[in-house]
């Protein structure tokens, strides 16, 4: 019931039920082509079961069901498909041909879906972090005020991550292999001409023909989970960050106001922020599905038992839910809600002691780094007891000219416009 | 596509699209009966609202949409059952109210579920460890041959495991109660009445009254989860154990032979351990499953962000999962498929190493350990590289009567018996 | 390095190696004992052997290195044992046999550790429940303010989940079992002798005697697992909420100040939230090293490869994280440093909108619960759109009497205090 | 105390305690002469910190102590650091900037480790594949004898997925950067010598210098865990076959014998596959941890609070069960043990039925797919069920030299030859 909500509407149609049974026909159809290509079935047969491979032939319900005797999917399908057409179906390949290389091929459709939201993410944190070079925030660490960023830079950095994952996200494409092994990987079943149907097959699929099949050698489809599952860290974190700025007390950046969305049940003032329920949901759940992953590799001998059935679910659910992390997140940063008014409050709400920092350092060149240090926390303790501003209790040491400067966050920014270039021209050249 | 071979059919029903809507509207309607008998509502309020609380009624698709863009699913069915009745829908909850106790309507059904193919498990085991009570088999460990054990002590170990489960699934009703709170946990809406509706909607609903909203306190849900966790681990190592025992070269115990069951696509001689996929792949993939439950225990105030909305889908899965593992091995050990023969050659198979720890023992008597210890060793040794018995190799040390008695397995089974006795009485007690 | 962060040192020095070693010892110098009263062993061995069973006498580097060879701990201990004693040393007991135990007897120190500093969390968090029953505060759902509740009510919350983990924790004593099986779980070494010695045993070391061994049925070792980790969870949540009201803008409630703890290395006005870190670093770490437990189940047949293996580190691993987690939300929640003047400010800070459920609950017995719900929400916009109290926008609705009794907030707490006395009446009763 | 069991030595010396101090005064030393070099500090003071840089000047436990209070290592160290030497010590810098890059200083050791060890495992493998490239032996699928594979394939699959981590653990490198940010990652207390100083540093430490401080972006770091722990399941999956391969009823294929090495504490017949047990217990345990630092990476504002935490005693956890699982396998593949005759047994075992593929393909030719599946199957039950050899019972469908050339094992390898071809071109071009 929750998909609509976890993932996006495009990831949901390539891992559907027809979608999948769509893979595995097209191994099917593809197969019979390439073995007729070759000769080793006749070219009547091949054209045949090509117009039978149509997932909208068929009675998912019941090829589920019988799936669930088979023990997989591919059996049923193959014995219908055999049923309408003829014996040519499926020769000399085995249930996880189609069923690894039906994967390949809905996976080579998630991956431009997630290449392109992540642009769109990519674009709309470069914009933020263009436009708000200059806009001066509270920097927070352990989650209590430190020193003054920018919003910029913080925009900055959450597209730097992402950056590196565009990089690792295109970097996939090379995983997506076919795989044709027949029942143990050494394509016996076709009679010598193995090598020349894999190649024929690899072409008609667009896929990459790997050196050897791979029915338990695991480490490209586990490829695709670490990266979506690193790619979903990062969201997570963009999350965590926007779902506490926009609490209520902070307010200083907030999803997009939209009719009937994040609206509560009761209670007519709030804005859930619902994008950052995805992203922190599915930052909650992918890693442990990545961890069955990696778990799964562990395949016996030529083709193994409960690894690769574990993969079947949980690859697609890894998939759907980065997709609606992400999606949810690009939607959100499309026309984030920026209010300047609070940063600005926000930053000035501890009268000054966001800039302690600054004033030791300030301080350790006339007094040493230990004196400056003592000075000013014993000023800082004195400032928070007394609720006065920290400028005011520094006079003795400094000038008023100092002080002027000192307070004024947006002149304690470092590097932090390099820095913002910096990830702005690295999006660039992505 | 593949939920009919990993999930039992009424673990699925319990956790339908459907009977999702169900849980909620159950709530909704039972929550209208409990404030017209108190006199928050009017009577024909309710009974209007009780009457329109029947998912059949609602579009499943629409209502998911609808979800997408709420944040959850009682939103939109909140919406349109008020627009079908009255205003007096849902008065005074919260969407969490509906949706946690909604979940433990379904949990409510997926307890005896589980117990019941628990016990038809723990039936079978019991039934073949009393049978088998004196079958002498080779013990593995580290996956070699140790010492004899026998075949009904293995179910006997089965059997205990499963035993002390059946317990803690028991215990777990425990943890059935209602969700009442309102937005934040108060019933602030309920003027001065939602002690009263609360014990009315439990009472209506057949769930216990917890001390307090537990909106963000999830420790009960998390114990499903840790609870039908384990018991997967245990049911993986059944299955663990039945796949090791009917490989080719061991032959020892099979999932019974069924027609259309477990065939290969391609090799007419095999037959595919289906129930053991399928236990040992819920093994691998509910335990990461318990840790997203763990870690979405940490949410935030009143109601959190991301952590709940973490658990909508996993828990349902950590159930589903859970029934099909334990209805496949309760069909598996329906009639498993022993062969005695296999069992005997296997045990005759070192001739006569699997005993060489009995024959440290005996000799222990007359030599000392360390002494009888390296007289064997050197005599397995022997044994191994000649390929001759043992007992050949020992007439220099032993007595043909002490050898004669030696290498007779079913003398060297120690309390077996009184082991497999003990898992019959938890048994017989649970 | 960062054990002393992470663990407490009570619990450190359960799970030192010398107490690891220790352990095993005093299974073995029990062993001995009980082997002698029965008459298995002469009791002159038994009494060397109980005497050389003090971990201090070994060297744990040279074990550690021979363990590594040997593939456990126990071989090379035992060996060495032998060498120094005599040969009646683990007389007919197994490697795994020593380990469980003294496993058992390591998590025996380490329940009541827990125990004890849950009870004075759970102490601390009933008195602030008690103490601040009054104390109206923002409650926050999705993290935005909702509705009030009270600072007591939150604490009640937080309580009644440690309630309940306490009886979990109670209940785990049931647990602690003796390991004694031999080889293959038969006890077939003990020449007949095997249940007089496992019950001698068993009392010798106050273990329970269990059914039969349980090898490879790991439950019990799992469920110790997943006791702590539901446990953490909830230690996660409290420190999850702590962390979010000591936020600088929000200031409510802040771990204690004291000297050198929490400072920053450059920020000399900082105070890092170091309890919350150690909490929540374990809410993130335990969950995984939970479904490794989970994982490591699947042991194969009598005893297992790997599974076992993965366990040794990871359950005591799971033991001190919790142990770091407890005793430092214990320290934070001893004095707890309140601010009611924030407290009281950011439940004003939205003037009145928080009150907004409670405005369209009023506004509903005069016009109905949709026009009520349009009124309120236009109103809120209006109130946030222009900074307006939102009293101000509901006049031409509302009378000035009920405006008065709508806007204060310690009005609108419904049970509040109803569900603070059921959690300090749970937790007396604990 | 299994330290050295489950991680190699090298690795544990990358990662003891005292290479973490020694990696934070790495930087602390480095800092200090870059900052010399740009006149940020006095060069005495630079050369007088270079030289106090030295772990063994310090005192391990009390730091550890000590840190537990602070909450994390760096500081006390850099107190002490300061007090022995000046104040110039980490100016500008904050805790997470030493530990950060010290991390990536322990972790720019490990990676050639780990190269190391992956390629003398991938050598063994290439020779195993090569020397082997003719030895037909049984395929296994679902653990069922299939279809005869050749143990030179087999050694060639492990190869293939090895290729693929080593030139992953090679992509590594590039993620070995600095880590320089001050507090909150703009370096403002470098008074805008930060960017020259962090270039000097990257340069003097010899790491990459990032776009940007990185201190709340820990995908580099997740990358690490994702790519060790790929390598891991591979790792387990070669454990998993070893382990079948070497059971007593298969005997194929065993860890090299060595005295003292797997021996049991009471079975002197036994030899307990330890590489095995290590290489599968990593498996079982990485994954989860790999979970953690995914999760952990969700880290708050500029610098987070309990992820970052989260990590420290994890990754080097993971690098440290990656080196022994490698460690391991790289010594039992270094001499396997080989049995030519349990191999041929096991192929001829099933009296032909493991051709009973080729056997219906064969067929297919004369009477179609459908008819030649039946006769086969009916051949192959009567066979299992008479205990006859398939061959006999084939004798009316086809001739004496089909059936002679059928029944040959070795030629129905397919395209073995071609395949182990191609894993050993891709090893050499690795």
């Amino acid at each position: 019931m929750h998909d609509a909500l976890f993932a996006s509407s495009a990831m949901r149609e390539v891992f559907s039920d027809s979608a999948r049974v769509q893979g595995l026909l097209d191994f099917e159809a593809a197969l019979a082509r390439a073995e007729a290509r070759v000769g080793f079935i006749p070219a009547a047969d091949a054209e045949a079961i090509s117009k039978a491979c149509d997932a909208s032939l068929y009675d998912l319900q019941s090829l589920s069901a019988a799936a669930a005797g088979a023990g997989n999917l591919a059996i049923p399908l193959i014995k219908e498909l055999r049923a309408r057409t003829n014996d040519s179906v499926h020769r000399g390949a085995t249930s996880q041909d189609a069923i690894d290389t039906g994967l390949m091929l809905q996976l080579r459709k998630a991956l431009p879906l997630l290449e392109a939201d992540a642009k769109r993410l990519a674009d709309s944190l470069a914009a933020l972090a263009a436009s708000q070079r200059n806009t001066a925030m509270a920097g927070r660490t352990w989650m209590q005020q430190a020193l003054p960023v920018t919003l910029g830079l913080k925009a900055a950095g959450w597209l730097d991550g992402l950056t590196r994952h565009r990089a690792r996200l295109r970097g996939l494409r090379g995983n997506l292999v076919l795989q044709l092994g027949g029942a143990v990987g050494t394509l016996a079943a076709f009679e010598g001409q193995g090598l020349r149907v894999a190649a024929e097959l690899a072409s008609e699929l667009g896929l990459a023909l790997p050196g050897l099949p791979w029915h338990t050698q695991r480490d490209r489809l586990a490829e695709f989970a670490t990266t979506f599952g690193m790619l979903v860290g990062s969201l997570g974190k963009i999350a965590r960050d926007l779902s506490l700025l926009s609490q209520t007390e902070i307010g200083e950046l907030n999803e997009p106001a939209e009719a009937g969305r994040g609206g509560s049940s009761t209670m007519p003032q709030k804005r859930n922020p619902v994008a950052c329920a995805v992203a922190l949901s599915a930052a909650v759940r992918v890693p442990p599905l990545v961890s069955t992953m990696l778990s799964a590799m562990v395949q016996e001998q030529e083709r193994g038992l409960g690894g690769w059935h574990a993969e079947w679910e949980t690859l697609p659910q890894i998939a759907l839910l980065t997709s609606g992390a992400l999606e949810q997140l690009a939607h959100a940063f499309a026309a984030p809600d920026i209010s300047t008014r609070h940063i600005a409050a926000n930053l000035a709400l501890t009268h000054g002691l966001i800039l302690a920092e600054a004033a030791v350092t300030k301080l350790t060149g006339s007094v040493g780094r230990k004196l400056a240090q003592s000075i000013v926390e014993a000023a800082s303790q004195k400032a928070l007891d007394e609720g006065r501003p920290l400028r005011e209790l520094l006079t003795d040491h400094l000038s008023a000219a100092d002080l002027d400067s000192l307070f004024e966050p947006a002149r304690y920014l470092g590097e932090a416009g390099a820095f913002i270039d910096g990830a702005l021209a690295a999006h660039q050249a992505e």
